[in-house]
């Protein structure tokens, strides 16, 4: 299986862009030990000999000059990462320095790695399948405990065997009722159909927990919505950037590699949380007919977490005039009533909300923004409605659109089967479902696959993986 | 010499921040090997007892749980870069990965290293000296062929060799002074002093000939200063960001971290150009009595090359009278005048233009910025104004203030032994100059040291390095 993929051998920077005390460049192919024994050379002996896992120092050389002093190590195959012959080369972190080699490679007959080349030589040449490759791309770009322990699980086969199962499954019963067709004449049995039916009962419902999964998963994945709505001057972007603090340029960044839209989010205690921007409601003549709060009402659907934000101070009459605005749009979703601008608050304002609205909102907090006053206690309310039912270790969440879009199929194809086992439908016509349904549960892992769909997956890698 | 400097364990992230498809966190301390081994493990055996220079495939544990594949390698002491046992742990690229394992390096004993602790524990366990030290941090901001063969060299110890040269030779000098002391009843002469004279004149002139090189070196580190002059609407700017192009931000970002201001730097045919910032000439009513104007010939004075650029289709009076102008503070410097809208124009304009003030400026051009014709002209002619002559790898340049600084004290002292020579001055004041100028030539190679040259010098490093 090794080597059927291509016959180039690619390199790229495998570390992440930028200015950094060293880089690593990784060199992949047939030819890559012999290219790199070109240009990096030990004090003694031959780097092309080394030990597979031996990190070597030695010197990059460009003709005579001495490029960089700089360790490398080959990792042959196909114990590697892609299953071909790896080289990696570790230099001092200078974008020339890494241009320059990228640039010896190239000359000595590399060319340089497509986004993704690594991880889909590693899934031709049988190293992991398509899920798991998937996986990959995942884990680098997981920003919170729960999405990583997902992608990780996803990496290491989690899924992929538990797809394995459903398709044995299907295939030991495929193969009866096939068995059945070449004995047609004989008009025998040998699949039982009640067996059957309970095993198509029991692949049915496996798939349909995956499906389901994937409304988590994907909340995991790309953050819980909450929306934070109140009137302007209630301190929203303050209580904004405070949740957000330091850790927001960050996340973002790494969400702006996978993602079209850069949205604010931040992890808090392992789960990611995305804040949808809401225009504030701004306060005018005519009480609550205001301008922007019909868009932010729409907004309020987008969200499974509704912060409202009151300044403390606000009349009673106000706040429950906005509820009847609030509440409709925030039904089955989980309504926090915010009290800010304690600080400036007579302590009689805030005995005063202690009780109101708390028929409907049983939910309630004071803090101070500017202060930072009970924000430790904002954050536990935030975890505590984001909790999601913490899925063990072996269970399998589904975060991948390509994925649940499978899975949908493979639900249809089974649920066909599930009739026909009712309607007694002829053989021929149950093997043909069942086959359908292995087909689409095999796109996900890989097994059947096409360039199509190859390049789009990898196509979303960063180059150098 | 091995662990005097620090108790600590240290850990950081070695490679650029962002994300990757692998990272690189290093561990260095006397305790690192034990404390990775209790975050990572081996499928089998004991990572604590790995060979140095092996990688190890393993899996890195946070408690029970699993938070990465990934491989780790040990450089036992003396044989490592810090001179210390050093672990470099290579995991996958996911800012959330880094982040989670260097908690756990610190849950297990760790502290993060401070901006260049790696490089400060190798100097001070006697792995590199001070300049050689310095050239680690400058190797990895060059952004041009000649900076980075420069700080190369520096850090290869070219000029610590030079340096221990001279210091050899002042110490033979002025132990044969000082052994005259000794014997002083005895009025005798163990120094011949035509022999020293000559030795000092030798000195004096090897520390002249490095004052001397920091210009050049200067230049190469941060960019030859160019200047581009011209009235407004010229095309200025589409000039400049057509030599800047892609690369602008890349040479950015690598300045930025090494300098306050961000200037915009190219590197064009392996020469570093920095490019002055001047506001374009306004034409007015009255001539060249122009607004900004008399900054931007200020502005001139900064430059080594100055590019004038002129609208082919101007006037040759206009020009003639810009010249008064532009010619006195461009005395000196190399001035190129650079005829732009080549594209608009009629043929007659270009060849009326050809011998225009051909006396005092012979270097001309023609170009077209914004159809981008004979910009390589235009650069090859940057790339001739901006040689220096080449420097054999032995040469050693000086490109660092501090360097500078030193050495320019140095010389002060040596041109007094001279005098003092030469005045005949009793050997104890010899004696003195001379380990004065020792003194300073040992601040370059931090023989002699304070803990606040130090701190300044490490604290500009990179954290990780």
């Amino acid at each position: 299986m090794i080597y059927n993929s291509n016959e180039d051998t690619v390199a790229a920077l495998a570390t992440a862009g930028g200015t950094g005390a060293i880089a690593c460049i990784r060199v992949s192919g047939r030819e890559s030990v012999e290219i790199v024994s070109r240009i990096f050379f030990l004090r003694k002996g031959n780097f092309s000999e080394s030990a597979s896992g031996r990190m070597r120092m030695g010197s990059i050389m460009s003709g005579n000059e001495l490029l960089d002093e700089a360790l490398a190590v080959i990792f042959r195959s196909p114990g590697s990462y892609t299953g071909e012959d790896v080289v990696e080369i570790s230099c001092h972190g200078s974008q020339y320095i890494v241009r320059k080699i990228l640039s010896l490679l190239i000359e000595n007959g590399c060319r340089l790695a497509r986004p993704g080349e690594y991880t889909q030589r590693a899934f031709l040449n049988g190293k992991m399948d398509l899920s798991q490759a998937e996986a990959v791309a995942d884990l680098i770009a997981s920003s919170s405990a729960s999405a990583h322990r997902i992608a990780l699980n996803q990496m290491r086969g989690g899924f992929s065997n538990k797809l394995r199962e459903l398709r044995t499954e299907l295939l030991d019963f495929v193969s009866l009722i096939e068995l059945e067709l070449d004995f047609s004449e004989e008009d025998v049995e040998f699949a039982d159909r009640n067996k059957l039916s309970g095993l198509v009962s029991h692949i049915a419902g496996t798939i349909d927990r995956l499906v389901e999964s994937f409304e988590a998963g994907n909340a995991i994945k790309n953050g819980i919505p909450v929306a934070i709505v109140g009137e302007t001057n209630t301190g929203k972007s303050t209580l904004l950037n405070l949740l957000l603090h330091d850790e927001k340029a960050i996340v973002s960044e790494i969400h702006g590699t996978t993602r079209d839209a850069i949205e604010d989010c931040i992890s808090i205690g392992g789960i990611l949380f995305r804040f949808i921007d809401t225009a504030g409601i701004r306060e005018t003549r005519d009480a609550v007919e205001t301008v922007g709060i019909e868009r932010t009402f729409r907004k309020i659907g987008e969200a499974d977490i509704v912060l409202w934000l009151v300044d403390v101070n606000s009349e009673n009459a106000r706040i429950e005039e906005l509820a009847k605005k609030i509440l409709p749009p925030s039904a089955g979703k989980k309504l926090i009533l915010v009290f800010n601008k304690l600080d400036c608050a007579e302590p009689d304002d805030a005995v005063q909300k202690e009780h109101l609205l708390a028929d409907s909102i049983p939910d309630r907090l004071f803090i101070s923004a500017r202060h930072k006053i009970n924000i430790d206690r904002l954050e536990n309310a935030l975890v505590e409605a984001g909790y999601l039912p913490e899925t063990d270790s072996q269970d399998v969440t589904v975060t991948n659109v390509r994925h649940f879009e499978a899975l949908k199929n493979a639900r249809q194809a089974i649920l066909r089967v599930e009739n026909g086992l009712a309607q007694n439908i002829p053989g021929e016509l149950l093997s043909r479902d069942i086959r359908e349904c292995m087909g689409f549960l095999g796109e996900i892992t890989g097994e059947i696959s096409t360039d199509e769909i190859l390049g789009n997956i990898f196509g979303k890698f960063c180059i150098g993986k």
